[in-house]
């Protein structure tokens, strides 16, 4: 079976990475063509239509820095770092899951990247490295140190994160995070961290979070997350045993589920053993992938 | 085939996470039996015997910051971020590769680890959000701002790379960097963006860098690379046309090679088209996986 494409994935913006690096162009294409991205802090804004709202760049504030998102249909898109953002964090929205499910696979995966960077250059104002402030620089995909002497360049940030079907004779192990709405179950997931390949992070987080040591690591597919700034990579373990010793640091619950329980769940039946995540989830894909193959 | 073990991957510490949020057991593991990483600047230094040499915590200077690798037969190991070190840029040591030559796959690992999060401290002074100075926090897997208002936490970066195999009729397509040595070829890579799945950005970075369009990308095998910290995500795709026309910014060259001239390359032959990269990086296993299957 293939993996099919993912939410968040997908935009049909060309990056025209060549642009970012040559002010010129990038000047040549701030002008009455290009196109603004309405955000509303970092959510999106959604037109009557059920679509991404655009406007121009006479939208955006004076002064106001501009991430180059890439070119549609030969036009600059573009977003806001809005300077209400600054050094904020912006609070969870829970009308946000609403106000995207109208969007089409290409729009989501837009916004996604346009809320990844704004929000990238809201929370990193200041050289890391000398603590003085940076300022963007390449269409929004740098910021540079402004102190002479440092000039460090900084880039967006994109943290891997292994998230796995861990599977015990037929069985997956499924786990609740303090986090998750009543009854939902997903698959374990965790960052990958320095000095480790993606398979040895699959088997380290299976171990610290469920006790249960893992071989046969095998890859599934990914997907770009964008809250933050996650790259969810997919995969498939085989458990050694089925004893859990369970971290109630990392989660309320964890425990085996047989294949009938989670095509109930998948179905959304009512009577279901636990409520599935939800389709613009990598976890959703990858349990699906889990019962058709 | 299997994809074997990578160079940097496969080291021997329990990283042992639950301590590094426990101050009484982080404090009980930092007693005379702790053994310390000697680093040299961010380079590894190596005993006579060619193995990794370790000292105790009274090697580290007062004050300093150290950072909690893992457990080893029950003892805690650390690495100390030198004062040296302090948001400087590590100049490039010609004599790495060498000094790294003695050690065993599980020594270059933890040596590997150690590197990435020290230069990481090293580099990252301040908080990105407010500019004010942060302190280690969890046994050097955290830093926290020190403005009370702030208190951001930051943790180590792992940017995500693909590096892939790009394939037509046969023909594997690879290319030079500017800072390879002279006749180095080597498989095309990138980092990975905001907003993209692993897929897209094999297919991004390979039509930026040789104009070449993809498909079929599929997923090869990982590598934590410690310079600075990367995760190298190997892949293979098939290109759909042949016809290059390469972004000279980024590449020197590029161009497409027979099976029998990367066979003739990955033996070494003195009178190879190119010189194969060596067998720490993962270029190499994809090339060694690319001929045997």
């Amino acid at each position: 079976m293939t993996f099919g494409t993912m939410a968040f994935a997908g935009s049909g913006l060309d990056r025209a990475d060549q642009v970012r690096a040559d002010p010129d162009r990038l000047a040549a294409l701030m002008d009455w063509r290009a196109r603004l991205l309405k955000l509303d802090g970092l959510d999106p804004v959604i037109t009557p239509d059920g679509t991404l709202d655009w406007g121009t760049l006479a939208d955006a504030a004076p002064d106001t820095e501009l991430v180059f998102l890439g070119l549609l249909n030969g036009k600059g898109c573009f977003a806001e770092v809005s300077p209400d953002l600054l050094g904020s964090v912006a609070p969870a929205n829970p009308r946000l899951w609403a106000a995207m499910s109208s969007l089409t696979p290409d729009e989501l995966s837009t916004y996604g990247t346009a809320r990844s960077l704004v929000d990238w250059h809201a929370r990193h104002r200041f050289c890391a490295r000398c603590g003085n402030p940076t300022v963007l620089a390449k269409g929004g995909w740098q910021r540079t140190c402004t102190n002479e002497v440092c000039k460090a360049d900084h880039f967006p940030r994109v943290d891997p994160v292994t998230i796995m079907l861990v599977e015990h004779e037929g069985r997956l192990l499924l786990g609740r995070q303090p986090r998750f709405p009543p009854r939902r179950f997903s698959t374990l997931a965790g960052f990958v961290e320095p000095g480790e390949s993606i398979e040895e992070a699959v088997a380290r987080e299976v171990l610290e979070e469920a006790g249960v040591a893992v071989s046969k690591v095998s890859y599934i597919g990914s997907q770009p997350w964008p809250f933050p700034s996650s790259l969810m990579i997919g995969c498939h373990a085989e458990a050694l045993d089925d004893v859990l010793t369970i971290d109630r640091t990392e989660l309320d619950d964890a425990d085996w589920f047989t294949r009938a329980e989670v095509e109930a769940a998948m179905q959304g039946q009512e009577d279901a053993r636990f409520i599935a995540p939800p389709p613009q989830a990598i976890a959703h894909h990858l349990m699906k992938w889990w019962l058709a193959r």
